[in-house]
């Protein structure tokens, strides 16, 4: 196989076959074929496109880079949720124990924050013991036990796709949806959930600010699914205002509890629900919407009568964690200073800008400009005010969390511009 | 400056400022900016294109990457031409010494071959003697002594160029007519000639396959060229059947002596004198009808009366060459076999296929498949039929040269099928 032939193939607009894909994946993986050839095939995919069936011989072959996760001996059927990532998101934190309380087990692979988007990741690490690394017999053993587990990416899992996102994101090759597909469902498809549900965000603060795009890569991430034998389900998720009322590592952490007490902003819990119903829907094969019906009212019960959280402090346990601070939240890290923002004027708040919030977390030191920087988990804002509500002057719009008063007070007025009135 | 907002700005169709190129190049050719980031913008530039203005700021950045010679001590106007490459094209030979009859210098650093184009500077090489890697003040002095030299690449010109040409041979990113234009104006443009004369070929043979690309790379050239304060010109030729009788290196040096002795094919000849006329009225900026007429007549008696020839021994001279090869072309290297290929059938040459003919002097020796690999100069093909010849069965079609009479032998098939009658 002469590389550059494949890229210039591509390049004029032709279909690669499966063994070209596979043979090209493989030679990346393994150091074979270079970078400069690997980027310009990027480019020309990023121009040319793949149709669904060159798009899941590419997620094959990024997916048989590493070890395959298998559950045959889970004694429940599996199902796993991904996110194209939001401010706010701490949906996985409540999904999946919800979704473990209904006999459906959840193995979750989960990244870290980069940029202004978070992690689910680096929010469970803000939890006092939790182990995010654990081996995989470990977390295969949690999710057959528990129900549900999650844990970090490992190296192990799909590593074409690690080098092959390095790449795409220093050469301008990020934004094509069979190379986003193939991203994504590689390590999914490794990581060995049968049913597999897609939250696919858009807006402002979203990856893919407008629908159209949006609708398009969860049509392709389902069709991939669907090829490599998995049950899929996608919904979108408009990403202009954050999800809930706070955004920050440890902050995230105390409001998913409250949400699994069954409390909590009414729109993550609506979020979570209707995520968890897809999910259990599609493990158990039910149908109709009947079916479904009962599997809400069911997830509605096991959220209010604290199953939910109970299962999620099984596995905060199982992994380590120290459960009490289920109970009491100042055992979460906390802030060295505070500091409420205050409305300048009455108003009705038309929209809170999620892409300016991701900054001021972002600012205050609760995310990563690159990947290698270390987090303040305390940091990032809570108590924040949702659309639609009235404000008298003076009301508070959301309190932020940093090290440093001064810092807080740096990010004063940024915090501010990002509640709109 | 980050690397892959450029990509991403050509990437979405944008239009980068001159200094953008040129950072992107300076970092380039320095090795900060790696190869994958230069191969995905290569690939960007493929599919969007660059405008005038991008282009030339790309020829200047890369000119600039080495060093520029300047012509100011010249004592005469100089002049070059550029051909993008044909089979058994040995124009140069001719073209450098008949116009510096006429007091128009012409320094000219030539390529090598590869694959089944050839290269005038292994032509010239299969002279005995011939120093083609004269120093710089070497290949002044003889321009400005003799009235031409014909040398080979050095490393100093526009050595961004040969970086990013060995990259993009491997990368998809060859067919590009800014790309191209880059490349083959930085190298024409740091040679410092003032008139540029470009002979660009399409047909089956050629680079460019039709001609309405072959047209779109001269107007590329050309505005590049003046817009860099160069006086130029630009010619379209078909590159389906081979230039002349010859195509082999040692071969084709013979027939431009043939042609410099006012006799040889009258293709290769009128070529010469077209690009002649072009070359001489640019430099002396004559205009109209009547001055390239008073231009040609003076070139025609130049290539009738011997001054031509005179010139080209001159040059072969001062480079080191012995000059009795002119009137014992034995001196040449000779082949160790030859073999005639007969017409199976009487009828009339509708063509000769260039494309078959190149690949038939590529397997007799005369040429490279990789650039590290050495040439046989004595190998080719002679005594070339050309179109609208009638032939009766057992005519002459070509005679073949090689090393052994085996190898002659085994390519004697493709040779006649390269016949089309």
């Amino acid at each position: 196989m002469v590389p550059q032939w494949l890229i210039e193939k591509k390049r004029d607009g032709g279909v690669l076959s499966a063994a070209e894909i596979e043979e090209f994946i493989r030679l990346y993986a393994d150091g074979t074929i270079p970078d400069y050839q690997m980027s310009a095939m990027a480019m020309a995919i990023f121009f040319r496109g793949m149709d669904e069936a060159e798009t899941a011989a590419l997620t094959d072959a990024m997916m048989r880079s590493g070890a395959l996760l298998d559950w045959d001996d889970c004694p429940m059927p599996t199902a796993d949720k991904h996110s194209t990532g939001g401010i706010g998101d701490k949906i996985s934190l409540m999904l999946a124990p919800l979704v473990a309380t209904q006999g459906v087990a959840v193995p979750m692979i989960s990244g870290r924050g980069l940029g202004i988007t978070g992690g689910t990741l680096d929010k469970l690490d803000s939890i006092p013991g939790y182990n995010s690394r654990l081996e995989i017999p470990d977390f295969k053993r949690i999710v057959s036990e528990v129900g549900c587990s999650i844990i970090g990416q490992t190296a192990n899992l799909a590593p074409a796709d690690g080098k092959l996102y390095a790449l795409r994101d220093v050469t301008g090759t990020v934004p094509s949806i069979p190379l986003i597909t193939a991203s994504i469902m590689s390590k999914k498809l490794a990581e060995g959930a049968a049913s597999l549900v897609f939250d696919v965000k858009f807006g402002r603060a979203a990856f893919m600010r407008d629908r159209a795009n949006a609708e398009k890569l969860a049509a392709s991430l389902v069709a991939t699914g669907l090829r490599m034998g998995r049950r899929c389900d996608a919904i979108l998720t408009p990403m202009d205002d954050p999800h809930g009322r706070t955004a920050g590592n440890a902050l995230e952490v105390a409001e998913a509890v409250e949400t699994l007490k069954g409390e909590g902003p009414a729109d993550t819990r609506a979020l979570t629900l209707d995520l968890a119903v897809r999910m259990v829907a599609l493990a158990k094969g039910a149908d109709g919407e009947d079916a479904k019906k009962s599997i809400r009212d069911a997830l509605v019960k096991a959220l209010d009568n604290g199953a939910a959280l109970e299962k999620f402090a099984a596995m905060v346990e199982a992994q380590g964690g120290d459960r009490r601070f289920i109970d009491n939240p100042m055992l979460l890290p906390q802030a060295g200073a505070t500091l409420d923002i205050k409305a300048p004027a009455a108003g009705t708040v038309a929209g809170v800008d999620a892409e300016k919030i991701g900054r001021v977390v972002l600012e205050l030191g609760g995310g990563r400009r690159a990947a290698a920087d270390t987090i303040d988990p305390a940091a990032g804002v809570s108590n924040l005010v949702q659309r639609g509500e009235t404000l008298s002057k003076g009301d508070r719009l959301m309190t932020l969390h940093a090290a440093t008063p001064a810092l807080a007070e740096s990010l004063a007025e940024e915090a501010r511009m990002a509640v709109i009135m």
